[in-house]
């Protein structure tokens, strides 16, 4: 972890433990104490997260020490359930239709969909109990999450913000997670203040355009995005388009409400526009979603090892946005692919390898600036990253 | 067209046609009336739609006599960038503030997204004419609309429904629209429901589960998914869950609020669940979306003809469900391309072609049902299709 100097505490946390889920045999009554305690199985995963804190440092922190939490609670309540592969229609394993199996064998439902349900539902009650915490403690913030739980032989990776996860493997790159930021969820943010207009208070408005508007622009027909479009129209510019867009600027320096760089995240239920009343918190998801793109329907992104043939150095990569902003996917792979072939024998070669690419993205001192090595200009930004080695993984 | 025989009239209905849009040199005034007449253009487009109608065929009629008017107004809106690469900020082509060009590049702007935006646009007038239209003559009944544009060297495809249109390359196939259903959409279905839970009148559930529940289930864990999961839970029955579900069913039998099977579309504005006093229209969406799990930013797809080497035998084909719920992509391309090559004189093979892939579709009648040749069942609804030759298109 590096603390970029933006504040006195590092606001980007992280987390990794073993989760233990305490699985009975279906069917039992609560009564049947003995037959219980014989029948205790314990299932057990892996997790490993990283947060990037915003307006301190407190909600990451939450987060870090309550997530690995939540995802243990909702794996309980479904692990009944969680090792058939095919998930029965009652927790209990009744059978209240004798049709039943064959209604969740058309509807596609696994033990993996469980695991994906069972993330979603744990990120929302991180969020909700994070609230309560903040609201408690008068403190504010929040935080991005990304997650990735190994589990029955498949990693998960469930993403909330703008961190990311890439597999570096031998002969491939696999990114396991993308980026949610006002510019990449603009249609889902405009709709919603289409339905809720009273949501920006007249002080916003919800139509993009390729620059703040001004008073010359005023009559004239310019380029304009609604929340149903994907492609771009022109708009005769009236006076109530004059006012600060809902999603404002590209890239690194898009905002949502003039505030957040995210759109997905924990926390900052208190959020509101600076001396304005409009809150912040019913643009923001607090639910992880999967890759954009991928045809799987999973709102996580899931990793079967059983259809791959994992090699030595192959690892799983997180990062914070200070890494990525400075290096590509390829650039990262690159480095990890070098540094592991440089240093086979090193048994702390996984840790060095994560201080090398926080050196890589810091840069070097250079005059006024850091730079990195090719002269572009270095992240300042907190980093956090985390290599997960997939071999040999049980014996982690 | 083949009519099924469900109704009296054929509720699938076709289109095509040239459409011309007129150009004027930008930046001209409204006076200069003789310059206007000798700048202006005329870019030509190509245009084929399908609307495939429900609860009688007058939805699709307006449609397909509407929809290609619609696409060439807001494409002469914005004709005056269309032919830039880098469509100007004001469409006047006046520059308000000097780094304007630089504001459209950074947000990629570019012709292709003004002809998407237009396409985009001109679906939602059109949904709106035919509201305003259904109204006036007490008509009730919507449609599917699948229309695909060459324009400008570029093919674009917009769908709004069920119906599909893919592209049989020499060595490839290329899906160009994907279906929209209540079950592609549960999640934003669902979605709306959570925030607007007025919509349901107290006679829905907005819960999926895998069969509809009954008294027996009340107090069990039933397997569940809410509007923010791609995965499943579990979820504790109470009495308010046996309420028939906003999203039923899976397949061809996925239906929203118990009646209808797609969940875009133009019309529906009068349509209500029978006996009760619910909209169906506000779950309703008449804006053309992109192929799930494209990467590419468009809601309607584009296919560079620049970046392919067309062949004599690549042809564009659209259908309604009807040919795709008994051949799949894989199938109707074998069709496709056997029949091409046998056929290579035949000056009508295209249209021969459409005959050979309907009543490949229809089946032969076998006994009571009618049998596809491989003693498939066969499709009973009404089917259209279009088969548009690639090659030499400008001769078209």
């Amino acid at each position: 972890v590096i603390n970029a100097e933006k504040s006195e505490f590092n606001e980007d946390q992280a987390a990794c433990c073993e989760i233990s889920i305490r699985r009975r045999e279906p069917g039992l009554e609560e009564d049947e104490e003995w037959l219980i305690l014989c029948s205790t199985q314990f299932l057990t995963g892996y997790y490993w997260a990283l947060f990037d804190g915003h307006g301190g440092p407190e909600a990451a922190i939450i987060a870090s020490n309550y997530l690995h939490y939540c995802i243990k609670q909702k794996l309980e309540e479904v692990a009944g359930s969680i090792t058939e592969a095919r998930p029965p229609m009652h927790l209990s394993g009744r059978c209240v239709c004798d049709s039943d199996p064959q209604f969740v064998e058309e509807k596609h439902i696994h033990a993996e969909d469980l695991v994906v349900g069972a993330l979603e539902n744990a990120f929302q009650e991180c969020d909700e109990v994070i609230g309560q915490e903040m609201e408690a403690t008068k403190q504010t913030g929040g935080c991005t999450a990304l997650a990735a739980l190994y589990f029955q032989g498949k990693l998960y990776v469930a993403n909330a913000g703008d961190s990311r996860a890439i597999l570096v493997l031998k002969d491939n790159v696999v990114p396991m997670s993308c980026e949610f930021t006002p510019e990449t969820e603009r249609q889902r943010i405009q709709h919603l203040a289409f339905l809720f207009p009273k949501l920006l208070d007249g002080e916003f408005t919800r139509f993009e355009f390729p620059r703040r508007l001004k008073g010359d622009d005023v009559g004239q027909k310019v380029l304009y995005r609604d929340y149903f479009m994907e492609g771009w129209g022109y708009k005769t510019v009236e006076k109530a388009d004059l006012k600060y867009p809902l999603v404002h600027g590209h890239g690194k320096q898009a905002r949502l409400l003039g505030t957040l760089a995210v759109s997905r995240g924990l926390g900052d239920h208190q959020l509101k526009k600076k001396k304005k009343n409009i809150e912040v918190k019913p643009f923001l998801s607090c639910i992880p979603k999967k890759k954009k793109g991928t045809w799987e329907l999973q709102g996580v992104n899931v990793f079967d090892f059983a259809l791959h043939d994992i090699k030595e150095d192959d690892v799983l990569i997180m990062g914070t946005d200070g890494l990525w902003d400075v290096l590509s996917n390829k650039e990262v792979a690159h480095v990890v692919r070098s540094f592991l072939a440089e240093n086979r024998t090193d048994p702390h070669r996984f840790s060095e390898l994560a201080k090398c690419l926080v050196c890589r993205a810091r840069g070097k001192q250079s005059e006024k600036k850091k730079m990195l090595d090719d002269s572009h200009e270095a992240s300042y930004d907190d980093k956090k990253k985390k290599i997960i080695p997939l071999h040999n993984r049980d014996e982690d």
